[in-house]
């Protein structure tokens, strides 16, 4: 069975990890891998430590960035090994796991094309960028000891790929019927939707002189998380723009 | 939390693997590691792949055989990439987190000492031999695709720990009160225990022809499983070797 989930790994510094990455990947079924800046790709490394799952590194995607690698994505999830300073919504690798399958039966239902969500693993030390994690819906985090919690990438991506793999081999029936609030709605919006109403958002709260250009982050992070909350379909993201273009002091000036 | 679950690797041929194993161990809280046999050991590849966990292979009991490895267990869990010939009592790595933890709480509510638990790795290349299945009360075996099943044994060690972890971190009360046929049982049978009713078994039954000295495997097996299945505790394995005893031929013949 294949595990229809993307892996976007971004700004990996050792090729090794890159290859060990798409080993772990194919033992559970996953196949679509992305490469955000990877420091070096395609490489020797990479291609030894795959050992059998070279497959997935020639049909890598090399991205220039994060929104680029999961732009078709309705459901984009992140990895973090520490909390963060604003808190988004946190998952297990469970629930995340159920989450993702969950997601992906409502997208498939509504029209989507697969694969509809996307596991995002940042660099080996520092982790997610915070622009990064506004991408994302939520994180997740693999419950490691505080004591010593170094999951190197690849074992990081054989937990998550494990869980996936469970959760999508699982009686199709636990996922259960649609939520009355789900049924009827459009199709999710992609990554790349949601992330033209972000800056669409931002860019008129900015000129509102709402949102300062100088210190915008800690706002600007909780919107995003708001609106990942809330998943808006692509109606409602027409919507909330048509919303968003009537508001825009630059237009009212034009309009005076 | 630390998780009171030894590891037990037999053979292991990488001495890198050994070190990439203890630190999948670590991130988990798992300490306790035996290492039956390894082809090299200490060696700098494994102190190197353990990159901060060293303190385990510093710690590690190397020994001659899988049971003395396991010998103060009460339960030994084997690990498999395939199904067997007699099929052992298979478990996924779910469903073997959870005996293991239920198991642990029964043995030292009846007084048994940490840990009571093994789970067994084989050799990377052959997994684990009949006769080192034959000590286990369970085998458990990782759902990977049936495409492309190659984990590496460190994976394979990250995803079991990790599912320990999960189960041990879950909610003590889930595991739920003794079962009437639990309570009042003495203390589980340690792995050399059984492996000493076993020996002593196949020993009276060749005397007594039942077992043939050529080709005792299947039916030795299936005896294994059976008692593996009943889980003797030591008040019963006793009885089970006074009636070997009074059964033995050569003692009849003694007798005569």
């Amino acid at each position: 069975m294949e595990i229809p989930v993307r892996v976007a790994l971004v700004e990996t510094s050792h090729p090794g990890n890159i290859g060990a990455c798409a080993r772990a990947m194919k033992t559970m079924g996953l196949t679509d891998l992305a490469l955000v800046r990877p420091r070096q790709f395609p490489h020797a490394e990479a291609t030894a430590m795959a050992s059998g799952a070279d497959d997935l590194l020639a049909r890598a995607r090399v991205c220039d960035t994060l929104v680029e690698a999961v732009a078709d994505c309705t459901m984009v999830i992140g990895t973090s090994a520490r909390p963060r300073s604003v808190s988004w919504g946190n998952m297990t690798p469970r629930e995340c796991a159920r989450a993702v399958r969950r997601h992906t039966e409502l997208a498939v239902a509504r029209g989507g094309s697969l694969p509809c969500a996307a596991i995002v693993m940042g660099p080996e030390k520092t982790g997610l960028t915070n622009d990064d994690v506004s991408l994302c819906a939520a994180l997740v985090q693999i419950p490691a000891s505080p004591i010593y919690s170094s999951l190197n990438l690849a074992m990081a991506v054989q937990v998550l790929s494990y869980e996936l793999r469970v959760a999508w081999l699982a009686e199709a029936e636990a996922a259960g019927p649609l939520a009355p609030v789900e049924a009827g709605r459009a199709l999710p919006a992609t990554a790349a939707e949601l992330e033209g109403l972000h800056e669409h958002m931002e860019s008129v709260l900015t000129a509102a002189g709402f949102l300062h250009p100088d210190h915008p982050h800690q706002l600007r992070l909780k919107l995003r998380r708001l609106f990942h909350r809330a998943k808006p379909d692509r109606d409602e993201i027409n919507i909330l723009r048509g919303m968003l273009a009537a508001l825009d002091p630059r237009r009212r000036g034009n309009q005076r």
